[in-house]
């Protein structure tokens, strides 16, 4: 069944293996006439690349986006979008040896059981490195939102149980290069410390992604099934090792009494409608209502760690999973989602704010 | 654009206002030869209704599901199941008067943005009352499921900040009419001691439910957009009142270590490949891995509630919003939501079940 | 597989069996802000209707349309509108000493290679029946098109072999009850002389139907997979008893030269830009030119003949089919077809005009 | 909106424009366990290539496939399959003089219309050079169809006027290179001659083509309105140029008496249900009955001629459309167009072919 597309009228459809040749996307719904040209993608592919931070795994892609469709003169012309990026890194012999082992946490053996077969150089299209296609087609998003306004800042709330201070207004957060791409320095150093630790040991952590949308206009999202939040919680649940979703104060609310869960109305010094605080996160009743979108997002620790772990063989044998010395794994793989929860959430939003056109006569 | 429905191959499109003549759902894309009829859906409506459970509004709706088409000699014949329920208990008249005022955590303010009209007639569109038809049409996934060997069992985790006692395998567990849908007694008696207090106060509560699947095949779910977990997460986000989602172990994961989050593979009594224990909550890498499924949804508190909360009108004046002393809300809808949430549930598996037939050549 | 809709923004979807309790159509994706009443629809019927025409079958349904939801004080809501018909003149029985048969030109065989199971009364999903919440949730549509000025026109350019006379514009031409709908008096004379023919034979006759759409505005439609005309084919198609579409002069362009196929460009009195001719009906690249739209159907003869006709039983015994004297068919279904081209026409074209908002920044 | 795919389950996407880098298709469903390699995507592009047959395009792309994703070790994975073709021989200069100038027949003032932009290079994305990812996509589905014993024949059986005699069985008619895809010696030898007084005279000539599907399963084809002939008319009047369709007899058929239209039940000799004729072309009520399946297809004549043309210009002058004497258009792009009409069968009954294992419990 097709399904390696998200979005309905602004569609995203991701291809490619981590070792195969090229990865790609097809960008099929985004309107004639907008500004787009290959520097405004790469910018944006720095924000997941693995030299930009800390404790990121040492594979050196390039991760140049190449723009082969719908653009003419600088301009959209509603035409399909494709983008690729060709592979370069590639070292598919160190993980031969244990290609016959169930690896916990990983995906080799439920695609085995799906496909009967499993593209085991690393990870073929289960790896993180499919959503380098989908932070490049976000950027196309970004783009479309930025024309109107709107501006996604995403950062780490949490990692390896340090937790960020609550954080004012963040339209303007940028990670700096060689920086955990966390607001609140005091936490991010022991942030540090702890990826030092886990690093040592051979072990990983996980951790918890807040992205917050400013300027939203009211109104997005489709009451019933599309509801804002839920075509979210789909695209944000599609990333890999993604556990968890919040909208707003998420889990909170459901230990609050409703007299205080709820956002009151107010007008703001414009007179115009809002709300006195935003424990909604922005949507009410699956509907955008203006106050800026808050979503949380749960990474589970990196799966692969060099720690030995017990498991069984594809012919079920008892075994125990030791991986190769060189073989390289992010000892979080929430720092780098970072930029894939954004871009998620901007693929998400531009595909609302379409929508939006077809509401009323 | 068309977004009330949900699911893919088994598509349920639901229609009704809670104050119309009707509600009702279509099933697009069941399979010929199941089994149907109307008791095998009545019988799950129980489940939901306000007079099976303690602390539900009174709302005397028979709610008894006709079936309009696709069965014949009780089976389905492959044709779309049209499934209808009359409205009878509509008394729309109590709410006109605050009918301008924007409602803290209600529809009225968004739909008004989007649409520029709200049916104010209970809710409309809006109204839970639309969730009876997610419970129907889930009754035919239901009885697909059951058919292929697989259970499921849903129950209140959590409820005003009570929490259940780690639960055993729940395929039997059957809420009792008159008691809280919940295993544990001892948790069940404070729950409604506390649902009692915000009662009186004129207040309401949240709740976390979790929901869980058994015999769930492996190889259920596609990769990349259409995960299990990610269909699972639209369709449970886009419940009324949802807030927040987890699978398996879900926040808790983002603060483990990867050697401890990992689920390890071994073999069963039957020398089947299984894992020892099940932080992923029956999925890895958005596919079913043969564990049970296990997904948790938070509810935040009913928005309406009897004591005075500060708003503005439509007209942009400031106002204090009284509902009605016979206005008629549950004091915590998280209780009927658990029928809801196994619906959805159910609707997913039953969509992901038929997408594996497309799986391999 | 979800396969009983149509439309992808403004989307139908349709239940029902010919000997059913009733039959209905769910619109899910009509813009908020639409003038809707039950009259709008039921004036459609009448289009449609059997007592409308001569030589159709004598099965009196009122065939009144209700609406059930998302129409609030007159007014689309954005909600899906659902539309039943109660399924009255039902005579199963007539039929059943015949279900044994393998009926040439008929549902039943294919319908039991497929589900394993066919609804044999009345022909169930298959029977024509079915046609009628196609012109209901199209009435819809028209309105939408109404609002932009546009309108539709169809009528019987050929039916048993005798053809009209090329027709001027038609925008309007209305057929009136007793009469065909066909705009020259003298070949639909003719017409009659040729249905009372085969009417006494016990046989049946095809027809064509042609469908005109004025004041369509430039740009609608996609290009490459969902061209105007293919969105159009597609829908044509499925109307039951369709076996040939032509878009314009249609297989007549297949027979020209070039040179005289092109329709030129001239300015128009206003100084638009127009055609000098409109062999392409319309539809250039895909893409509506601003021409009337001319759309033609060739339906076969009704299949049901009395006339004895060789075939096999199920169990795959030589036998004759004889219908019984009382069964109820048309002589030639192209005469209710009219309406129902119309009506998928009318979809069609309102789904691209919403889709039309989308196509720029 | 999301527009450049076709198919539900097997969904070919593509997307470039004809003098952009490149061109290519993103197949996404393709089951895991298929055997593929690029030779069997190019073996089939040679039936669309100028350089196999006489009157066609001197343009000289060497249309090579590259597999860019989702085949390992030999075998389809179950993940996209994306195909690319680099563009070489693309000389946009010759065109710029007339790009001011609205071309009779020609995509460049609708698109201008729809996208207030025109891609004036070889005419972008409106160009023919598009259905070369069809051809290649489709040899996908043609290898799946294979696997399954169903044969697909194609040719050309009429042009410019000259029509072939009825045609046997055709399963093995392959066209040789150097000659046109007819089967018809006699007919064949006037439409050359018929090509080149046209191509003398600066003009073109349509043609009408068919395809013939052999070993169809029964019971393809969802009824209502995924019909197997309303998918297939979906994807025909897709093809660039095409006008017209029908399915078996076509309009023929409409006027036939229904006794005569009817294809009589029989058995075959090994005791099976057979028709004992096929006016129907292999589809009756939507589903196919096992019967050959047969389609025809009008292609208008290429639009653009060498012949002086009448016209304005995008600023509405009056003008003259006089093409460079350089430019390269094929007389008759019918030639061609018979793998692109094979080609979107072979995709669309790939579809119902997946589409049927969801059809009963």
């Amino acid at each position: 069944l097709a399904s390696n597309y998200i979005g309905n009228i602004f569609r995203v459809t991701t291809w490619g293996e981590s070792h195969g040749k090229a990865i790609g996307a097809v960008i099929d719904g985004c309107p004639a006439g907008l500004a787009l040209c290959e520097d405004d993608i790469n910018k944006e592919m720095q924000l997941r690349k693995a030299a930009s931070f800390p404790f990121t795994t040492p594979r050196k892609e390039p991760d140049v986006v190449e723009i082969l469709s719908g653009v003419y003169e600088g301009m959209t012309t509603g035409a399909p979008i494709s983008l690729i990026i060709y592979n370069s890194d590639v070292r598919s012999e160190s993980y031969s040896p244990i290609q016959q082992i169930l690896r916990p946490g990983h995906a080799n053996y439920c695609y085995q059981t799906k496909y009967a077969s499993f593209d085991h150089r690393g990870g073929g299209r289960a790896s993180g490195r499919e959503t380098a296609c989908r932070v490049a087609a976000a950027a196309v998003a970004k783009k479309l939102l930025a024309h109107h306004g709107i501006i996604l800042s995403s950062f780490i709330l949490e990692l390896g149980g340090i937790r960020c201070k609550e954080q004012a207004p963040l339209q303007d957060f940028q990670s700096s290069v060689g920086q955990l791409p966390c607001p609140d320095p005091a936490a991010q150093l022991l942030m540090k410390e702890r990826l030092q630790k886990a690093q040592e040991e051979g072990d990983s952590l996980g951790a918890i992604i807040e992205c917050r949308g400013y300027n939203i206009p009211k109104g997005l999202g489709d009451p019933t099934y599309h509801k804002l939040g839920a075509e979210l919680s789909h695209a944000l649940m599609s990333i890999p090792a993604c556990k968890g979703i919040e909208i707003g104060d998420g889990f909170s609310l459901a230990r609050m009494q409703g007299s205080l869960a709820n956002d009151l109305y107010c007008l703001d010094e414009n007179g115009d409608v809002t709300c006195s605080s935003n424990r909604a996160g922005g949507i009410l009743a699956g509907i955008s209502n203006g106050m800026p979108l808050v979503v949380r997002v749960a990474i589970k620790p990196t799966s692969s760690v060099k720690k030995p772990q017990a498991s069984i063989t594809i012919d079920k044998k008892e075994t125990v999973l030791q991986l190769p010395e060189d073989s390289r794994h992010d000892p979080c793989i929430g720092i780098r989602a970072v930029a894939v929860v954004e871009a998620m959430v901007a693929i998400v939003v531009c595909d609302a704010l379409l929508a939006q056109r077809l509401s009323r006569l």
